[in-house]
């Protein structure tokens, strides 16, 4: 959860002055994303979330993800369409901090995802994939593979904190990875956070993602991979093939697979879950005591390097294709 | 702010089972009050608010709160109105703890109040002094008159640790206000925390009242005196009279104040600012570093019973009443 500013009545009313939607009717801090505040805006004209970017986003690259968010909903996807004041604009600021209004959506997450929605977030994976295609904007994936490397360097200590012998683990997996990683596979824009909280279903359909602040260039199987390590692990930390095989054919459905992003993804699962550790271990070291938001436990995602290790080093993969259970 | 407890959608599911609400829609967290978790809970039906109970909430005086809004509601005072389950039941539980759906209702607090809001606040009270007439419900104020020597026994530690010398002060106030208390007042229903962020209005104009949990029997005048205490002082600790004349005025537009009533409520603002004093010092002593709720600063408080305190011993009051600036 996460409301960091407090905005005042007079401060919002300066900040909708620029807008036409009309007279505020309600506003309540509400507990999205964990990174940024956000507001539930209800005016005359309808319903917004009000977000005001904090710590860790770069203002300059704020535009990339707003204009990436409007060419989706131009392009019939549906994620929230930034609203733009009367002069075109986007990104505001309120108390010196950038934000911006998006619409509304409605919709709930599904907390322990089943191979139903696996499937729907299959679906929608690919549709995002298909829908951001054109998009003009170009992002960097900050925290793609070639920095993974780096970034371990400094938590070498945190590693060891967390599980003796850690660090030569992950330094053999993090040299195994940068050997097999591949550079051909089909690049696009890719979400890069499409966990089961970034996505709304209305009943068992999928509805709308949230949440593109993590978005850039990359291989788009790769973010496939990333939803593998999200959406299909049991809590006991085992891979359920059910839903794993659920998600991938939802993907296929929308947009098939190459026969190299097939074969790719067993080790572009493998650097998802250590991207994912590598930021929850950075995280867990350097979040202060007491912060609002408790940090995500790095030790989930050593146990998915665990077993993408297994099945790489072991050769037999995840069992993703075939058939159906 | 406040999200305490996790809802998952299957919890939520099970939960508005027992109800006639239809499928809920959207389901976020919001950062409103202190003491319980709320959701802003929107279904094919409309949209609500989930209060779930946490600590400091006694299970057994839910009724009370839940019948007198339910009682408000009934008798045209804006306030959510609980709503009850297929089996006409209010009090419900998730996960474990008590918990209620009222209707939503919209509006904005201000932070600020002007003298305008003021009158309103006032107006409000007053109606909501009236509609609660005949409500059978009971509950004794735990927190009035006589509980703040024995409260106060506990934190002289405290006291002595926000401002030297600050035992012996209290002490003396807690005399003259055991002295000077009036016993023969109206009494009623109060709301006993009509502070501004309870309050929500439609443009300059009362819209609703929120936060029943503190209500209680007690003297109509000392909901007014903590009125005047929480909406009429100034950042810098000085008291504002016009503010103050105008929620008096506002208050006396829907209900005038007996003779008896008017000359009580200096020492009742004195003795609702000790109320609150010696809550905030409870509370800023007994909260843990880092908690999710930052504790209000006892100080503020500590500055109005100075205030209230040179009126009272000084003769002059609070110049409440005459000609309006």
């Amino acid at each position: 959860m996460a409301v960091y500013t407090d905005i005042t009545d007079a401060e919002l009313d300066a900040f909708l002055a620029d807008f036409d939607l009309g007279k505020p009717l309600a506003f309540k801090g509400i507990a999205e994303g964990v990174e940024n505040s956000n507001f539930l805006l209800e005016t005359e004209t309808g319903r917004y979330i009000l977000t005001v970017y904090e710590r860790r986003m770069r203002e300059e690259e704020l535009p990339y993800f707003l204009d990436l968010m409007r060419w989706l909903a131009d392009h019939d996807y549906p994620s929230a369409a930034p609203v733009a004041d009367r002069q075109g604009r986007t990104l505001k600021h309120v108390r010196g901090k950038p934000a911006a209004i998006v619409a509304f959506l409605p919709g709930l997450s599904v907390r322990r995802p089943e191979a139903k929605h696996c499937r729907q977030a299959g679906q929608g994976l690919a549709r995002l994939h298909l829908a951001a295609q054109g998009y003009p904007g170009r992002r960097v994936n900050a925290l793609g593979q070639p920095a993974w490397t780096p970034m371990f360097e400094g938590l070498t200590g945190a590693a060891e904190d967390l599980k003796p012998g850690l660090t030569a683990t992950i330094s053999d997996d993090l040299a195994h990875l940068a050997k097999a990683w591949p550079d051909d596979l089909p690049n696009g824009t890719i979400h890069a956070d499409l966990f089961p909280d970034n996505v709304f279903f209305k009943g068992d359909q999928f509805a709308a993602a949230i949440d593109f602040y993590f978005a850039c260039d990359d291989a788009l199987a790769y973010d496939l991979a990333i939803c593998l390590n999200a959406w299909c692990f049991e809590a006991d930390g085992a891979f359920n093939v059910t839903a794993g095989r659920a998600l991938v054919s939802g993907y296929e459905h929308v947009r098939p697979l190459s026969a190299k992003e097939r074969l790719a993804l067993p080790v572009l699962a493998w650097g998802a879950a250590m991207r994912f550790f590598l930021t929850r271990l950075n995280d867990w070291g350097s979040t202060p005591e007491g912060a609002l938001v408790k940090p995500k436990d790095p030790l989930e995602y050593e146990r998915k390097l665990a077993v993408h290790r297994a099945a790489a080093l072991g050769g037999q993969g995840l069992i993703l294709f075939g058939d159906e259970a």
